[in-house]
């Protein structure tokens, strides 16, 4: 564990640094992948999409992993790890839009929209779209592993991490299986609810990054158990809370409509908690309304006044509450230096209390 | 270059050993891809697509690479990263299958149609199909990567292998994205065709896989460059005789319909040639009838007398002719042990002299 660090971990310029190796990494595409050609659309599509702000949640947690394991602090491999994460998440992000069909990402088209619109008047302009933002995806998939391979990890190195990398890419493909499985009418089925949001959230998002980071400095089973404990809980609460900004968040913050998730019947918990407790009227309401692909703001409204009347809102909220302070509380055993575990209780703050 | 080869290479043989190692990779899939819960629905299509018959061109290319660069017989990553080629195809496959809304492979259904016919009677089984095979695609480039990294290999190897495995990955991603863009009305783009061949086919299918296999052993200039000068033109050769197969291949041998290519109005070499030859009246009709999405088996025969009353046919199967002859010229150097070159001439024979 290392204690010579700073007192304080600024997060901001953590995060430019990420900024950083990724611009530059994009600057340079690995060889085979032009951006010279009439291809180049979609390299430049792809920088726009990684360099656009964004929380880089993923990357950060890689790095404050290795600070907890007493990793050096400037190695190269490091870095390019971490920001590769972040190019591994546009790829969900773009995929993940395309099965959603949601029209925004980040306040701006969403990248098949954006590939559609660029094709006007072309009668298929809807399906280009789709097809060339299915190809950004696998582009972007192909340039995580290329900016990750330029790490030039260890042998020792690559034994730890890569079994990790390979089962943290699995279990978010599992989870978007899943939540594809799921969709439509609501079930009140809380369990699977859950799991998909451990396996797309909480293992992907929170945990295994953070493991990435401890994995690459060593093999410290304590302290990837700590972070699992901080980890888990965390990503619930960070997904119960994207589940309540999908219904009622603000749009002008949160970038996309309110109407998504409800269109889309997403099996979340706060639909499975007010199905289960809605009379048998509110649960009529629910399911001709839930998965609709056309419903309207006004029918939007009345499933919001169910899911408050049934309390299942505030249940969210209370189990948000929960799992943010059992996260906290596991970061209480001495085992991280104080600026580490200052920097973790931020980003819990940051990932629960936002509008965003 | 190694001499103490036995003095035939069964090619057959070594496919089996490709599949003995793909069927075992399969069967212990990575952490965090279960099989057992609902989502292993994805695991099995992706096991069913995988193992199902096919010609293996890329591992066995690996393969020979490797023994022409004098690699040991039995070195286990050696089979590892030739078999993880085959994984990838998999996933340029099932992805260019949703992009191409191809109804078959291999004579089966797509991916997308398969799952698709899974949902019904739900109302949105299309678009749930093509979401289910757009992970199924994704699973396959992320088991890619796990059956890859557990190659194991030195460092020295992954030095001089991944940036050519990189370089591969761009550019089949390059090429599908032009394919893409090209597709629709007929242009007389001859180039442009040519382009996207070298792309999609004689880098990814001929030229990496042989690079991958000698890098793996050694870095030898000339053997790299003996490699790309028997590559390149085989794999054009292969490309356009896929173009021909897929507008007057038999169905019942291929195991895809004839319209498809006509239908999307793929970009082949074929269709220049004949669009640059045609009359005006000739000109009028392709251009009618070719892209059309609703094209019928009548239109498709027209299509066809142009292209063979153009001289289009027999100018492809010309440029075939040249081509497999210059491949074959290539292996002729005295720098290749004979078993290898008379493995490297019979890929070449199945590739250009093929019904399917």
């Amino acid at each position: 564990m290392s204690t010579d660090l700073a007192p304080t971990l600024d997060l901001d310029a953590l995060r430019d640094r990420v900024d950083t190796v990724l611009a530059e990494f994009l600057r340079h595409t690995p060889a085979g992948i032009s951006s010279q050609s009439r291809a180049g659309e979609l390299t430049r599509a792809l920088t726009d999409f990684v360099l656009a702000p964004g929380k880089r949640i993923r990357p950060l947690l890689c790095v404050l992993g290795w600070h907890a394991a007493g990793g050096a602090e400037d190695e190269e491999g490091l870095w390019r790890m971490a920001a590769s994460l972040e190019v591994f998440h546009a790829f969900a992000l773009i995929h993940d839009d395309i099965i959603d069909n949601s029209p925004t990402r980040r306040g701006r088209p969403s990248a098949h929209r954006a590939f559609a619109a660029r094709q006007r008047p072309r009668p298929d302009a809807d399906a280009f779209g789709v097809h060339a933002a299915l190809l950004l995806g696998d582009l972007a998939l192909v340039c995580s592993d290329a900016l990750m391979n330029s790490a030039q990890l260890s042998t020792r190195q690559r034994q730890t991490v890569l079994p990790l990398l390979d089962a943290m890419r699995g279990e978010v493909l599992m989870g978007q299986h899943l939540d594809l499985l799921a969709a439509g009418r609501p079930t009140g089925d809380i369990d699977e609810a859950m799991t998909i949001a451990r396996l797309k959230t909480a293992k992907y998002t929170i945990e295994r990054p953070l493991h990435l980071g401890v994995a690459l400095a060593g093999t410290d089973r304590d302290l990837l158990d700590l972070c699992s404990a901080y980890a888990l809980p965390l990503g619930e609460a960070f997904q119960l809370r994207d589940d309540l900004l999908g219904v009622f968040g603000d749009p002008a913050l949160t970038g996309k409509p309110v109407l998504e998730d409800l269109r889309s019947g997403k099996a979340t918990v706060l639909m499975a908690v007010a199905t289960r407790r809605a009379t048998p009227e509110q649960r009529r309401t629910l399911h001709a309304q839930v998965g609709r692909a056309d419903l309207g703001e006004e029918d939007c409204a009345r499933v919001r006044r169910i899911l408050r009347r049934t309390g299942a809102r505030d249940t969210v909220e209370s189990m948000i509450t929960e799992r943010y302070e059992r996260a906290l509380a596991a970061l209480d055993t001495g085992l991280l230096a104080p600026p580490i575990a200052a920097a973790l209780r931020q980003i819990a703050h940051r990932a629960t209390i936002r509008t965003a």
